[in-house]
C-alpha cells in the first residue's frame, strides 16, 4: 500500500464539523515525511466548495494547524493525501480539482494511473496542470455537461453516466475516484475504496498508518447521519463496507443510495 | 468612501512573498468591525490560482494569521475585502471568483453596482453564487471564449476585448475590476482605482483606513518590479496613479503597458 495516495471523503446530512489532526506529520515537519508530494481538501459550502492545497512539505503544518482550529462545518468533504511522485510537485498539479457546471462546484480526487488518458478528447474544460487525474476530470466533466447541458430533473440518469464514464476511465488502469457535484459524493472503486455510516455520537477515527485523525465533533443530535468514504478502513473494530472493483456508490445526506454490498468483519 | 469594498492586487516579474497583517482586524477579531461581511485573496501559482475566502467575520483571524505567516510567493495577487452588505454572505458570494478558461485559472474581483446585469445571457460559465459581480464574470469570460476558443497567439485583440467588454459593464453601474488571467493584471476603473510601481528594495505599505499593511519581503535584487493596485493610495507619500473612468490598464511582470496618464503628486 505504501507510495499509494489516501483519498478520504465524507456525505452528511447536517452540516458537521470535520477535525483533521496531522499530527504525525506536524510532528515530522519537514520535507523527509511521506506526506511530502502535498495533499488537499475541499470542504462544501452550498454550492460552493472552499479548498486548501498544500504542494509543498514546508509549508504543511500551517495549513494543517489552519483546517484543524478553524471549524469548518460542511455537508462533504473531499481529501487526497499524495504520498507517490508521479508529475511535477506543484499548486496546478494537486488534488481535488474543481470545475464549475451547472452553476456548482464539482470537486475530484482521483488515486492510480490511466495509461493514454490524455488521448480521451477534452471540450471546454482543460487542465490547468500535467496529471492524468485532472485530464480524466475534464474528459468526465465535459460528457456529463453535453448529455446534461442542464442539472435533470431526477438525477438517475446522471448516477448512469458517471458510472459509465468512471468504468471507462478504470478500463486504462486504476480508478478509485471521489467525486461531488456539490450535492452527492460519488464513489467507484478499483483497487481500494471503502466506507463506514456512523450516527450521533461521533468519536474519533484514526487512519491507520497517515498519522491523521479525523475528529467529529459537535453535530450530536440524535438525527445526524455520517458517512466516511477511505482508502482503506480508519478504524479496527468497526464494520466497513470494502468496496469491490468497478463498484460505484453515491452517497446523499449520509446514506448510501445503492444495496450495499457484503460488509466487512470488524478486524478483530 | 465608507461602506465600499476594497480591492487589492499585485502584479510582479518575479514572485514575490505578500505579507498581509490585518491588524486591525484581528484587534477587533468580532462580528463588529468593518470587514464583517468578508474578504478573499487569490494567489497565482503559474496557472493555477490558490485562494482563501473568508464570509464569516469570526473565522477571520484564522485565515489572516495563515496568510501573515505563510510566505506564499506569487507573481499575481488579487484581493477584495467586501465592506457593505449587498447580497446574502457566504462563501457562494465571495471574491474573487476564479473560473478555468484555455487550461488557465481566471481570477475577478469587482467593486461596484451593476442594475440589470442579471438579463446578460451566460453561456457555459453560470454563477455559483447570487451577486451581480460573479454573472458579470460568467458573461466576460463566455464572449472571451467565443471570440478566442484557443488563446491567441498575441494578447492586443484579447486586451481590447477584455476593455470593450468592461465597457459594456460600465455602462450598467460602478465596474472597478481586478481581473487576471495568471498571465496578465487587468484593471479597469469607473470611479476608485489606483497603482503605484516600485522597485526594490520593497518597504511597507499601510492602507490608510482599512488596517491592512501590505508587506513586500525577502525580493530584494536590484531587477525586481512590483505593481500594487488598490481602490486608494496605500501610502501618503508616493506617486500613485490615480487612474480616471473608463481608464484600462494591463500589467505584465509587474509594469503597466499602457501609456500612463498623469501621476498624482505625493499628498502634503
Amino acid at each position: 500500500m505504501r507510495g499509494m495516495c489516501e483519498l478520504l471523503g465524507m456525505s452528511a446530512n447536517v452540516p458537521t464539523d470535520i477535525c483533521f489532526s496531522f499530527t504525525g506529520l506536524m510532528q515530522r515537519g519537514g520535507r523527509t515525511g511521506p506526506h511530502r508530494d502535498g495533499w488537499g481538501i475541499g470542504f462544501y459550502e452550498g454550492r460552493a466548495v472552499r479548498t486548501f492545497h498544500d504542494p509543498q512539505a514546508s509549508a504543511d503544518s500551517e495549513i494543517a494547524r489552519l483546517i484543524h482550529r478553524y471549524p469548518i462545518k460542511s455537508r462533504i468533504v473531499i481529501s487526497h493525501i499524495r504520498r507517490a511522485t508521479h508529475g511535477r510537485v506543484c499548486l496546478e498539479n494537486t488534488h481535488p480539482f474543481v470545475r464549475e457546471l451547472w452553476g456548482r462546484a464539482w470537486t475530484f480526487a482521483h488515486n492510480g494511473k490511466l495509461a493514454g488518458v490524455k488521448r480521451l478528447p477534452v471540450g471546454a474544460f482543460r487542465p490547468i496542470g500535467t496529471t492524468d487525474s485532472e485530464h480524466a476530470f475534464c474528459w468526465m466533466l465535459e460528457n456529463v455537461r453535453r448529455q446534461y447541458p442542464r442539472p435533470p430533473a431526477r438525477p438517475e440518469g446522471l448516477f448512469r453516466l458517471i458510472e459509465a464514464l468512471s468504468g471507462q476511465l478504470a478500463a486504462l488502469g486504476t480508478f478509485n475516484l471521489l467525486l461531488s457535484d456539490s450535492r452527492f459524493l460519488f464513489a467507484y472503486c478499483t483497487t481500494n475504496l471503502c466506507w463506514l455510516t456512523r450516527r450521533a455520537p461521533f468519536g474519533k477515527a484514526r487512519l491507520l498508518d497517515a498519522e491523521v485523525i479525523v475528529d467529529f465533533e459537535r453535530e450530536t443530535t440524535p438525527d445526524d447521519v455520517v458517512t466516511v468514504v477511505a482508502t482503506r478502513p480508519l478504524t479496527p473494530d468497526e464494520p466497513w463496507h470494502v468496496m469491490s472493483r468497478a463498484e460505484f456508490q453515491i452517497f446523499d445526506d449520509g446514506r448510501p443510495l445503492r444495496p450495499t454490498a457484503a460488509v466487512m468483519e470488524p478486524m478483530p
